[in-house]
């Protein structure tokens, strides 16, 4: 036997004992206030034509991708994310619906990262999409339900933070920026590198107030009253409208009480191309990253022919698990395992004591090992 | 948009709607049954290193396998079933367990076949392993999980086939076949060719009394009455041993009362080079493969360095759905999605109202999109 044959490939991994019962306890929960809402589940194939997943419309470079080959010589890609498969899916059998469209998936999701970043491979991602709704209410939906979602799995020390590209979008196009420059200042001040931005803005010439302004945006988070500043910091129409935008939804969230849970962050600009207006991330402790992270993206489903705008968001489930896990939040208490030992006499009236257990809703295994030692034993 | 862009590749496809609510809702009720009886869940990785899946473990031939690389070089493998994967588990975080343990598990499997072959590339498995349980109570215990599985999932027709591959093993010894004729006769019987198996047994000079015997074993199947047959057929140790533990586990199936799902087939001769011993498939009409496979396996996980005998089934969810539904017996109804229509005046008195519908536990959509002939549309 070689060494290697019981190991699995760096990224991936075995889940088994209590910890996968509370993944798939999480899971349940969350994907009950997604049916709540009335969203239906809807699953894609785990890998698809390139395409799908290509630089204009995907959200993973293409060297982080797995890509095989079928039979026939087609580029396959493991899926990265869902959101653009399940477009696909909405433009292919919703082509004339006008009446919006609620999905919710889960599934997992693969990206060839280097071992370098230490990062997982493989992880599971579940998470709503709701199409062909562009109201605040619709925005609102889904920040109470992802506020829901996390409070229903068990996580009770979160915050959500929301941002609109828009606002943005809309200094960078007064202050006349080219689109190369205005994606780098986006990721020089998502990054939070103030001084990178400086000397960006200062080498392509940007006229002062201009520059003054698309800095200050580097300031814009916190409650609800970072709005009101990030309004008298702007005077050009398309942010004046992000941020009114932003205040009505705030409204619907009040309307839902879920308001103490979310704050504002315009300096949230996210790197993934299809997202058009408003985004959201949510943070706890115990994880880096987000555990959830979303957006409208009223453009998507157009690339594959369908014209409708479009609002979603995704959960990093393991991410989730793990911050569950050191905060001492358990999902849901593991249901206990009951021992019934028989001998070969006694096999007869043991099975039925175990039939009954079993029809009155106990896990019970029926097994001839008991010893002193191994009584009451359970896999860890 | 390209017209590829919105189609799946040839073998794969969307579930949504009805049809994936009836999928989860078999998956959930297959689960609790494997629950019920102590089997608790295991997730392996999709992708493997090759050698879990090579040729002396698999079930699939190298050239069906989706192979690919990593950053590191290594050839990965997306897991073609599930037995080779938690074998490697138990190995690995079981080694020296004595008691038996029972996994669960649900997920989906590759298989790169050729398009001619008009098979899905991509199904759903789930299943069930008793690692380190050699008696014919553990055989028991499957082949009633299996039928209680099936029939809380709603299946009504079906039966249960097991043979135990001892029994041919007996015979090919006492005849002195070698490996490779052994093969060949074991293909030519599962596959009922029985003119074949006759002219390879004439052709390797195999004395006549053997040859009888072992052209006999092609007919024995039916009720457990073939057991009686097969045991006068034969009278070498080993099979006979094969039919007297048939004859026992039947017993333990009365005791658990479902003997009538059970019938044998000693022509039953799985070409998984893994099995070893007793081996189950389930019929039903609506498809034309087993529903459900599997048989015991004491060998293999001595593969990854764990002397300890198995034994398990795994059913093919997508063909269990497929046969269902030509049955017209559905998992369980759809719950209904109720659709609450607001104006932005009426919006937070209609909130209230989905807020305590959804807390009584019904699915609510809240929704401005209300027409004379929208009016309660539903998704497909």
């Amino acid at each position: 036997m070689s060494k290697k044959l019981v190991h699995t490939p760096e990224g991936v991994r075995d889940i088994y004992g209590d910890e996968e019962a509370r993944k798939l306890a999480v899971e349940h929960l969350l994907s009950e206030k997604f049916h709540a809402y009335g969203y239906r589940d809807i699953q894609t194939p785990s890998f698809e034509f390139f395409d799908v997943f290509s630089r204009e419309i995907g959200t993973t470079p293409s060297k982080e991708l797995y890509k095989f080959f079928d039979k026939e010589g087609n580029t396959l890609v493991l899926r990265p994310d869902f959101t653009p498969s399940i477009a696909r899916c909405a433009a292919k059998y919703f082509m004339e619906e006008e009446v919006p469209i609620r999905f919710c998936y889960q599934g997992n999701t693969f990206t060839n990262t280097s071992n370098l970043q230490g990062k997982l491979k493989e992880t599971t991602q579940m998470g709503v999409e709701l199409i062909g709704d562009d109201s605040i209410y619709a925005d609102a939906e889904m920040i109470a339900l992802m506020i829901e979602a996390l409070r229903h799995a068990g996580l009770k020390d979160f915050q959500i933070s929301v941002g609109n590209l828009e606002y943005f979008k809309g200094i960078c196009a007064q202050a006349g920026l080219d689109e190369e420059t205005e994606l780098t200042l986006r990721e020089l001040i998502s990054g939070k590198n103030y001084f990178g931005a400086e000397e960006l803005l200062a080498d392509r010439k940007v006229a002062l107030p201009d520059r003054e302004i698309l800095l200050k945006t580097s300031d814009l988070f916190g409650s609800v009253d970072a709005l009101k500043e990030a309004r008298q910091t702007v005077n050009n129409e398309r942010s004046l409208q992000a941020i009114e935008r932003l205040e009505q939804v705030y409204q619907v969230l009040c309307s839902y009480g879920v308001e103490k849970y979310v704050s504002f962050d315009l300096t949230m600009l996210s790197k993934y191309n299809y997202y058009t207006g408003i985004l959201f991330k949510a943070y706890t402790y115990g994880v880096g990253d987000a555990v959830l992270k979303g957006g409208r993206y009223n453009t998507l489903l157009g690339r594959f022919g369908k014209n409708a705008p479009a609002i979603g968001f995704m959960i990093a489930v393991d991410d989730l698990l793990l911050a569950m896990g050191r905060q001492n939040v358990t999902a849901a208490p593991r249901k206990e395992i009951l021992h019934i030992y028989y001998q070969e006499e006694t096999f007869e009236a043991k099975l039925k004591e175990a039939v009954s257990l079993r029809e009155a809703g106990h896990c019970v295994v029926l097994t001839p090992y008991e010893s002193p030692e191994k009584k009451g034993h359970e896999m860890q």
